[in-house]
């Protein structure tokens, strides 16, 4: 029986996991408000459509750093598929690949980057967190340009971990046959491990930047030929200074991760839209899980949107295949939902869709 | 035991359906926002009644398209009255007759027009999905005016199903006693069926027209001499393109079954009466069951609304009697609002009716 | 044990009740929204206590049209107390009068009025249901006037009884044993009741007048010298033309129990004591049961505020003492809420004590 | 096991308590509307956090008064900390003294005041409930500032005891081995105690003042050096007195157990903050449990804020180690909280931090 839902796909992949995992992949920061709120303020816009349009043959394409999609919907980078899948990093990377959709890899993938680059097969952004070892980081940013990434996006949310405190009560940890192979070694890992709390806490506490700040960028910059973007601007003040820097815009809380009770990114996203103007590409995640909330982001100003959870439950599921299913889902959604808002394509999607 | 309420009526009915009915009678597209949203819009509107008004002779009347209405109520299209009763559309329509209101036949009825025209002695409009082969369209059309249909109700917004995923889960299927004899053949139906889904997706999909725009009216005003009216407007700009095409306007969002988080249509419908400016007659549809809500949509500037899901509910319920008894009900308590608003007639409804 | 607050007397009294009284007392019209809002209302509303100032000796009270009144809260017209006690209006008004408050007798008491008014000790206003009879009414009202009220309160907003759906369900009927002295005798009762719903829509559909306008206040005003207070005011309309027509205006929804979804009586009240200016008194009932309750309604200006249900849960917890307790706790909650506001006394209750 | 936030320090601390103590700590006024709204009011308020700025080094201190604060957060006076543990106010002073906080000392405290004073090491701030003898009240005063408190806490949201009614109903008192020695002797208390309701009523109606007003802050103006903080204004008005009388303001609605439906106090605060105008030092107390919450209220203009119930909470959990764990995790949270909003320190903590 196939799933007609992201939820019905949600409930077969947590079905799967084990407590360490799906506490993992399910948390909000503290109390959750942050994680709701993505849903919820996505759930409350209302659309207006259009009728009697010719929507025989509605398009659904697009383009993101000038790598075409099929439909505007990439994957979000999110840590450590292996909990999810034996396959892990590379069957979402072959499901993103095959649907002519994008990957962003983690830094905190379990599989290195270069076995992704090959399944990704061009469709490949990789996302970066900034160590406190400038040498590592300037090595993991030449290795994932060198393994075809199209993008840095250069996740600037989370200089500490966010509080989930499930992972801290129960202590979420790497499993030993999972590692980080990006960022450390087993032994660098096991070296800043305590035994209270949440492992990957210390993992952040230990290992990431804390002092990056604007002027940094420069350095960045001269690391790279790849197109910047910063995920997790929340604000139209730091959206002027990401175009003032020459970097792209993905408006993100980090799934309700990290700051809990921080605005929503779809709420978010209409100040940063008009502070961004279209100087430079602008991306979403956090709460994505219908067709209706991908047009509903578009029409208030991202170019595309990306899918953090809904990933990770389409890998449990069913591996590839289960992610596969996700995104054909949403892209089958998305061209229904333009169909029936009378849009013919993306272009059309502007905020007059939306209820003021 | 009589039922006191459009609400009893419902329960009475809904114990009747088998599954496959019960499901696609009640079903919402997706997770069903527009659906609650019609009704708890509705709710959320508070009235200003006025007192020491003579209310003795309090009247209720109106006329749709110069037929005389006993009161402003009429039944909505709805495929398929025979997965509730053996009798089917001539029930629907007998009731309708009886009770001075007027039934919207659907395209996808189960009984021929002809039987229906009569049944409904002059009280039937009908409604037309326009279909890919133009020729048989013109045939429907010609059919339903010579059996005595005074409009031609125009469904803009489904040029695909929507997706009510109940519908699909369980894969909906016309059981085999039923057929579609306005549109197709039960060996056409056969013939677009699949293995997968809901079946009257397949119709959907392969017998309905996508293409038909603004322009294309000319060519279905060619047609007929009915009155056209387009069912499924949600927007104060294509209220505008209706007037200006010479159509009548029926706000709709297909009872929240095609685009989900659609705006209700109670929201949309201040903004499209005052774009339509009285120049078009103005209908609504879309969680009606009380008759305040009948006031309600008088007040903001309908002429008439009309009933889609409660004409079933009594339909299942007691055949002809059981739709005559929603009407009544509804007649009944559209009386007694207006009583208790201190209102003698509909003309007295307008917006001062409504707290802002 | 003591009831420390109307909820728990409500609790008792509702223990107390057979179901065709339950029913009767607790119903509100149709879905219950205005039932509900009247109370959601106020407890919305926010209040603004001011602090050092000298509370030591809070009064509480005020007059209404003359009469003094130990804090601003009496009791509405309800009808048939017999239904919660042997007492009856009796003790009801026995309560109001030692607590030094007023009673408001219905049309429709099953006690007679000379008992009610002796009883009443001058605390004594007459709610009148004008009857399609009005030589009857003319009677009723001299009558009233010879027992000693003090103000004919006209209920305007009944010209048709409100469904509440639960009478109509269970046939609400009054027991044998008891009358409604007032109106008629039991044969002419009997002689309307038919063989469904409510025995009281059947009373007020053969017994109450419907075609009372402003412009037979005139009438009215000839038949007695009391002051008329219209009950059931919703409207700013409305209060001006009752302030032109001399009379002084309660605003109420009935309690939620004629038209449903109409506005909650708290949230209707500014702009109707806009609009009155206080030319005329000005009091509101629906959903009062906490003493800041009582602040609230006088903030936003009137000068007392009435009982309906709450008396009633009172007399069907314990007769004339229930009644009394109601009083006290609500008189003990007024008292402590003006002085936990910093307020000294009524006159100091202005609509800077609300949050706008 | 570890507590990770103050909501299962309260689990673990309500467990331990009897009826009668734990319906006094936990309960609010009435119907608990303003409680409820203390908590609700922050979740609803979202932070609009920064990003790329160097948080390596965040800092949370502050001062109060002159006195270094590690963190902006205090314990606010509650009564009767020998209810939840046998150290009471011992184990209170000594964690809020060790974490470098401050503790406010109630009037009615379980423990005599030099104790205190000892344990708090310099920490502590005396909370002022003006008794009606003045003689009496001069000597607290007097014995406080002996004793080494900072401030004095005047306050003035309870000349009566708000009616917290589960107290009322289980007749709260307190058990024989406590006594309330600032206040009154055993005897003293004893003799103003009734056989119905909570014991803590009478106590507050026969022994508190409820005479005093701002004119009479001159004579307390004179009986001490220390600064005055009236704590519990909740309007601009009241706060402009305050002002103009030099003394700081502590917004406060005494956890929701005085005025039942009073404003809440994160509601209240921008209009004080903005009349304050930095003038006088500005606190808040009401609802905070979690570090953001601290964040919103200095955003809005506080300089710090205070725990009731959550100090209690630990106190019942685990005496002093219990009450140093709250406030470790709340100094945690705000350092995190402060980081991942990208500010360095409380001075940059602003309304920008706010969505409007
Ligand atoms: C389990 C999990 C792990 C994540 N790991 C990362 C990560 O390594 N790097 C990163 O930038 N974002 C990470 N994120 C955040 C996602 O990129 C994305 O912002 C978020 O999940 C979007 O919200 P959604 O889950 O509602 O779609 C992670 C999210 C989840 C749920
Ligand atoms: C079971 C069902 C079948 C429907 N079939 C049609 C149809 O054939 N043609 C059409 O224009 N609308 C159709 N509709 C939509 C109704 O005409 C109407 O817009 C909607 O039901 C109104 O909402 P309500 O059910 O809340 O009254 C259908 C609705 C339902 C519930
Ligand atoms: C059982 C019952 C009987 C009532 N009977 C009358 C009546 O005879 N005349 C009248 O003017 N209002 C009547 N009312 C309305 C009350 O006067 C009053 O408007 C209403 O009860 C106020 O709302 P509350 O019940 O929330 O306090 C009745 C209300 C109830 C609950
Ligand atoms: C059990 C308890 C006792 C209290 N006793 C006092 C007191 O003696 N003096 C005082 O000024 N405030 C007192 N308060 C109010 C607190 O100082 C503070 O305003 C309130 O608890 C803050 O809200 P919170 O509990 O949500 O943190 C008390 C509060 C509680 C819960």
């Amino acid at each position: 029986q196939r799933a007609v839902n992201l939820a019905e796909i949600e409930a077969l992949g947590r079905a799967r996991l084990d407590q360490n995992a799906l506490d993992y992949y399910a948390s909000g920061a503290n109390d959750g408000h942050t994680l709701r709120a993505n849903r919820e303020d996505f759930s409350r816009l209302q659309l207006r459509p259009r009728m009697l349009v010719d929507v025989s043959g509605v398009d659904t394409r697009t383009s993101v750093l000038g790598l075409p999609l099929d439909f505007p919907v990439g994957i979000a980078p999110s840590a450590f598929h292996g909990l999810a899948h034996p396959d892990a990093e590379l069957a979402t990377a072959r499901a993103a690949a095959g649907m002519g959709s994008v990957m962003t890899l983690s830094t905190f993938s379990n599989t290195p980057i270069d076995g992704v680059g090959q399944a990704a097969a061009g469709r490949l952004w990789f996302q970066l967190y900034l160590l406190a070892d400038r040498e590592l980081s300037r090595e993991i940013i030449a290795q994932a340009e060198a393994c075809g990434a199209r993008a840095l996006v250069f996740t600037v949310d989370a200089p500490y971990l966010g509080r989930r405190e499930t992972n801290e009560r129960r202590r979420f940890a790497l499993p030993p046959h999972l590692s980080a192979p990006n960022v450390a070694s087993r032994e660098t890992l096991a070296g800043v491990e305590t035994d209270t709390g949440s492992q990957l806490t210390n993992y952040f506490q230990n290992l990431v930047d804390k002092t990056f700040t604007w002027d940094d960028l420069g350095w960045l910059r001269a690391q790279t030929h790849l197109p910047i973007v910063l995920k997790g601007i929340l604000t139209a003040e730091d959206a002027e200074l990401a175009v003032q820097h020459g970097c792209h815009v993905w408006v993100s809380n980090h799934g309700g991760r990290q700051l809990d009770t921080a605005i929503s990114s779809i709420a978010a996203l209409p100040e940063i839209a008009d502070a961004v103007a279209g100087r430079v590409e602008l991306y979403l995640d956090g709460g994505v899980t219908r067709g209706t909330d991908v047009l509903k982001a578009l029409a208030l100003g991202a170019r595309a949107v990306f899918l953090g959870r809904p990933a990770l439950w389409g890998l449990a599921a069913g591996g590839e295949a289960g992610v596969r299913r996700v995104l054909e889902l949403l892209r089958d959604e998305v061209r229904l939902a333009l169909a029936l808002s009378g849009r013919q394509n993306l272009a059309g999607v502007g905020r007059d869709l939306l209820r003021r």
